[in-house]
């Protein structure tokens, strides 16, 4: 791999989202040496600040963050290339102090806009007014980009003032994980999978994105939100595009992400007229996890009990193509549940016939499990024969498994976040979401959105520390199916 | 289980084969509880013994061949079933001894044909001329059946005179093998293997039968034979047909055994036209096993240092049907090879586009392996993404793994023979060879057997302790494949 050379500029240094996750993903990439030597990090807050005591920060918060004993010499690498700009973001001509520090000749320039949207215009201006903005300038969008389709069109137009499509690296980092990225592998290198993976075969697909953990203080910022847009527009909505896009001609930005883009506009509308049927929203109320009781969603609220905003979704989806017509795609996500989990399970359709009758007079179908994490492998459920003489054959379900940490025992996994920065460094936008991605994934969302809006209905209440409301086991039993447990 | 009550019969109970399997198989099935308590075990040999005498000998073969401490309890109810009687077998009179210790009111006879084939007609007329033959009787007829078309007819039409096929259960005891049944499971019982079993998916299928030591002593009898009629044509036959043949509609012995047939008949036959291309026979010579100096073939001989027995056969074999059109099957068994092992193939085609051109120019097609022995299971060889961030996807080949002996822990594996013994005592003819299906592999086998006596081209040498002579691999190379190693 060629290490490119870049100005790495991140706006909101002292922000959590900064310290919590790109400082630690530089410093493993660092360690690992995938940084130019002549690569810059350039640090961008309103806070006073001289080197010194800039660099003792980021060493505070390193040594807080990196999940493991710090490699002295890693570290005195990294904060050796840190620096420290003060701007006050709306004040275009402090802008100028990055040319300081900032290599200007035909050099790659990285602006990671850490910081909330409201402030992307007035980066975009300073950095413009201070003639920073080039061909080879990009900027990282951090999510959530606006709260339906009007505000995320507003933040893109905005952006794209100053910046072409191919500047711009809206990150979803779940499209950084390593399962995820293995899906593409699964899906496209085998043929085991290839030939089976459509209508003909498959019943239908559910994918689990589940956490364990209830609001934890971001209550305010939630309840604005909510489960569907903070969780399926961009999370859900990008494991369920890898799943079911059809096969790209190659691995290129263009290809990958138009076949994304098709499965997002085929995805049948869900509006007033059917939400009753498809979709189930939910809010948790004070239960038990691990034996632990936890206070319900309202009562975490502390002043304002009154919130229909939902912390669970499951969703019937449908996509009108050709490859999936027929099969429906469940999806759920939900705070604190049962366990934490991301999984997808493709569901094979019964044999049209039973052979076996005497060990099951309905054969459970196939199942092949993605697990996402925590401990993430590939499974596939089967049917084999119980070992033992007498009568007939009978039959278990057993795992053909593959567990990925002992499979690859000996590599660290690296994190989603190296992967991106690496990735917009080297300026491949195929694991970055397009506009159009984003926009159509927004369409979708908001008729789900409005329809609640017009509805009258309280979310359905479960105990936290289960899987949800009642409904959404109904949801598939209407369809005779059930969740995977 | 309802357990039946029967006469067991063993002609030849001082031969190798009942002391070496069916005496501990019925231990096993004793110690197990299968056996109905009024079910009598009935030794006949020439040899002059008293009931105790004989007792003594069956208790010292078990000690013998029983592979794990033996339970006194069982040995002891074994034994209270067992009856010794002397019969010169080309004496139909005496075979009046017989109603002496035998019920011969509406209850199962099973004669048990342990002797050679030259034996059978004796049997058979004794047996008839005590008035034992009823319907209730059955007979079982242990391999070689002939060692052509003409010889295993002669046997079938004499035992015919006296038996219906109904009545007549030849064994091949790889069909009494716990993985080779469970290839019933795992073709009819998932969908992921069923709706992908055909041309359209798979490439080409291996099945391998390899045994490690030579000839050991049966030098005598194996040269009349060779590896051809001693191991293609019942144990690679029985193996190929469950691989190959359409779903059965049942488990019922018609059906299956029906299914079966159709295989064997749609077999494209191998004669001097073709063998050339088609077959590679080989002979070992002396080298190293296990580092340890072996023998070759001829040297193991003694004084009869000519001869072109085949002690390894390769096959490249078609299936003529609509299935199988255009899917070459491989066979091949030997011995003194590398290391024992009997496992089947299943090669997936290779997928028509490749996206991860990074890793492999050429992607590795997809392998279901399933390992008869020695340790049985199941494993998919599929491809994965190395975890890693940097240039690309990149590939490794992993395995989705089940092993038996992991997966069904507690259970002690039954023997081939225990089932088989079972089976013909509660009458199911399922695992039993039909006459047909005998007749059509001698057919196909006998005209290779020709092909090889009008050419006058010895077999290709190959070292002892190696996967066969280079032809073999040649065989495979030609079609631009390789063997499973």
């Amino acid at each position: 791999m060629e290490k490119r050379s870049c100005d790495f500029i991140i706006f909101g240094i002292m922000g959590d989202l900064a310290q919590r996750k790109l400082l630690p993903s530089l410093y493993q990439l660092e360690k690992a040496g995938m940084l130019n030597y002549d690569t810059r990090i350039i640090g961008v807050a309103r806070h006073d600040l001289d080197q010194e005591a800039f660099q003792a920060e980021m060493r505070k918060k390193l040594e807080k963050f990196v999940e493991e004993p710090l490699d002295r010499e890693a570290e005195a690498q990294l904060l050796a290339r840190m620096h420290y700009v003060l701007i006050n973001l709306d004040r275009p001509e402090q802008y100028n102090r990055l040319c300081q520090v900032t290599n200007q000749q035909c050099r790659v320039m990285v602006n990671y806009f850490s910081v909330a949207p409201s402030l992307f215009g007035d980066i975009c201006t300073g950095l413009d007014h201070s003639g920073l903005i080039t061909p080879e300038t990009r900027v990282v969008l951090e999510k959530p980009i606006g709260r339906n389709l009007i505000t995320s069109r507003q933040i893109n137009d905005l952006v794209a003032k100053f910046f072409h499509e191919n500047q711009v690296y809206r990150i979803d980092h779940y499209l950084g994980k390593e399962t995820v990225m293995n899906l593409l592998a699964l899906r496209f290198a085998n043929s085991i999978f290839t030939t089976n993976w459509d209508h003909n075969t498959i019943d239908h697909v559910q994918i689990t994105v589940a956490e364990q953990v209830g609001i934890e203080g971001r209550w305010g910022y939630f309840d604005k939100s909510g489960q569907l847009r903070d969780m399926v527009q961009n999370h859900l909505m990008q494991i369920l595009t890898l799943v079911a896009m059809e096969p790209p001609v190659n691995l290129h930005d263009d290809s990958l992400r138009g076949e994304k883009l098709k499965v997002l506009k085929a995805l049948r509308p869900i509006t007033t007229k059917n939400i009753e049927r498809r979709v189930v929203r939910g809010q948790y109320r004070s239960g038990f996890i691990r034996g632990k009781p936890v206070p319900g969603y309202l009562e975490e609220a502390g002043g304002n009990p009154i919130s229909s905003t939902e912390t669970f979704v499951a969703i019937r989806l449908d996509i009108d193509n050709w490859r999936w017509a027929g099969v429906p795609f469940y999806l759920r996500t939900g705070k604190a549940m049962a366990t934490k989990r991301s999984e997808v399970v493709i569901n094979y359709k019964q044999l049209p016939h039973n052979i076996f009758t005497d060990s099951y007079r309905c054969l459970p179908a196939n199942k092949l499990v993605i697990r996402l994490q925590p401990d993430e492998g590939v499974e596939i459920e089967m049917l084999n024969k119980v070992p033992g003489i007498g009568d007939g054959i009978h039959l278990q379900r057993t795992m053909l498994d593959l567990s990925f940490s002992e499979a690859f025992k000996k590599e660290r996994v690296a994190g989603a976040y190296e992967r991106l920065i690496l990735d917009v460094m080297q300026g491949s936008q195929a694991l970055f979401i397009h506009r159009d991605e984003i926009e159509h994934s927004w369409t979708w969302i908001d008729s789900i959105q409005e329809a609640w809006e017009k509805s009258s209905e309280p979310p359905k209440q479960y105990p936290a520390g289960t899987w949800g409301p009642v409904a959404s086991v109904a949801l598939l039993a209407r369809d005779g199916r059930e969740w995977e447990e």
